[in-house]
């Protein structure tokens, strides 16, 4: 069997990096991850650097904005993995530097974990949110990086535990409001999931230049579906209220930062339905659920299970 | 009376932008603002952008990541102002590059709006947020571009109708989270009154190379001062709920993206006070309300009256 490629991971102590160091490590690849000095005394992501060490994960001090450091990480490993977040997402230019420069890199993810970008009918601002990624796609295929992009749906950690009512900690009990009919299919997969798909991906030669699409057959729900079940698991009907398009795009354009940035986002996976409205072609994508039956996911009857 | 600067807002029909393009326009600066062609037609912006023509505001179609349209759009004006989002934000430089090349640049404001990112306690993953903008600083600075950073402490139209309450669309009559003890002080402006404050210093050879505070008297607030002058207003008394320090942290933590950056946004401003937690000094800023007395600021007390 062949050796596990060195897996380095850029935005490793982020909301998403955090499962796929953990996922690399366990999947037994030696596993570096970027971080800041400053990052392993902060009182939020200190202890996570700490776990991260305990997992048996290399710290490498550094910085995205800091070429030299970047280059050094970039060329102890194989394959790079960006999970920066949103103000850094544009800046994922500078590891594209960075891998041209170190010249070694079998792989590169950019960052993206959420829908295809070349493939959605967003809004503003969401819209412009995204051709940053797509931006980003560009620049690695003009530089001729091998790629895989990661097409995971939602993040059922934020999604599923409020069936994506704001401000709830809880799913719904008395009353739902559902975006547009609520037809629209949506993917949610647990974090841990999306994390064991990228690692298995890593050194896998069908994901080489594609997109790896997340879609687990059990975890593709309409909204009006997902409530179903919801209602079905408690024993109760819920008061429904439906938020027509029109009135949804007068909401984005009058709210405030970041909740407009959120309704648009929910505008394109719930009206718009631009996780599942495409067939993924063999030109451009495989799907993770297909190549990788041995991960066994988490349904999303199993996650809400938690809930009741 | 010497000629009103010609004015560009780059990030013009985002969250803030929209303010300033207007406030730009009423105060009499031919007003320039940079859109992208696909903007018109978006069906959130397009209206906004039609707005602006109806204004008098100079369209100028481009792309903060088109250097040539940059750099043209830069050439038509005296002053730039940048309202770019979150997502580009870390790449304003390349509007330094751009207000290089071009060479009549009077004075540049950087994407701030917000609280002065030198001088923040913030933790993971607010830290890495801010020290994008104090970045951009340093690169203005090493510029030497003449510039004026805006920092305005809390957008009121976000904060003050919800009482800060995530999930609301009024505020609370029942009860009522408090971070922290309560007790640290924030600045909340409205959103038009931080835009004319803004337009103000275009001109003003006083802001040349500061930072501009705005902390008019009558907008600053312990959370304890607002929920009491909030109770005061509905003539209740709410229960209140102190989250300690220790389990912010600890939600920040275990937060999905984007929670957990505002739960940490959050806690720079009412658990730090990193609004108020200084004083101005001359060396490095100058206060909006006292250098411009005559812009009739809305009050925190007037705001809330809106929502009895």
């Amino acid at each position: 069997m062949a050796e596990k490629s060195k897996v380095l991971i850029i935005g490793g102590t982020g909301y998403i990096g955090k499962f796929i160091v953990e996922a690399s490590a366990k999947a037994g690849h030696p596993t570096f991850a970027l971080v800041r000095q400053s990052t392993v005394s902060d009182p939020v992501k200190g202890k996570l650097v700490e776990n991260f060490k305990n997992m048996g994960v290399t710290l490498l001090f550094g910085d995205l904005y800091d070429h030299e450091s970047l280059v050094k990480a970039i060329k102890q490993v194989d394959v790079v993995i960006s999970t920066v977040g949103h103000m850094q997402m544009a800046d994922q230019t500078k590891i594209i530097d960075a891998i041209k420069e170190a010249g070694n890199v079998k792989k590169f993810f950019p960052s993206e974990f959420g829908n295809d970008v070349d493939r959605v009918h967003a809004v503003e601002p969401a819209k412009s949110a995204f051709a940053v990624k797509a931006q980003i796609r560009r620049a690695v295929e003009a530089e001729g990086i091998p790629h895989t992009y990661v097409s995971c749906g939602c993040f059922a950690g934020y999604f599923l535990p409020t069936l994506a009512q704001p401000g709830l900690t809880a799913p719904p009990r008395e009353k739902v409001v559902i975006m547009g009919d609520g037809n629209a299919k949506a993917i949610f997969i647990k974090e841990e999931d999306i994390a064991a798909y990228t690692i298995k991906a890593v050194d896998d030669p069908k994901t080489m230049n594609k997109i790896l699409y997340l879609r687990p057959p059990m975890n593709i729900y309409a909204f009006n579906d997902l409530v179903a079940l919801w209602e079905k698991k408690i024993g109760k009907t819920l008061e429904k209220i439906y938020l027509p398009e029109e009135q949804i795009l007068k909401q984005i354009q009058e709210s405030p930062i970041p909740i407009n940035v959120i309704l648009a986002v929910n505008h394109s996976i719930f009206v718009k339905g631009d996780g599942t409205n495409f067939e993924i072609e063999e030109s451009f994508g495989v799907e993770a659920s297909e190549l990788y039956p041995d991960v066994k996911y988490t349904t999303v009857e199993e996650y809400l299970e938690n809930f009741v």
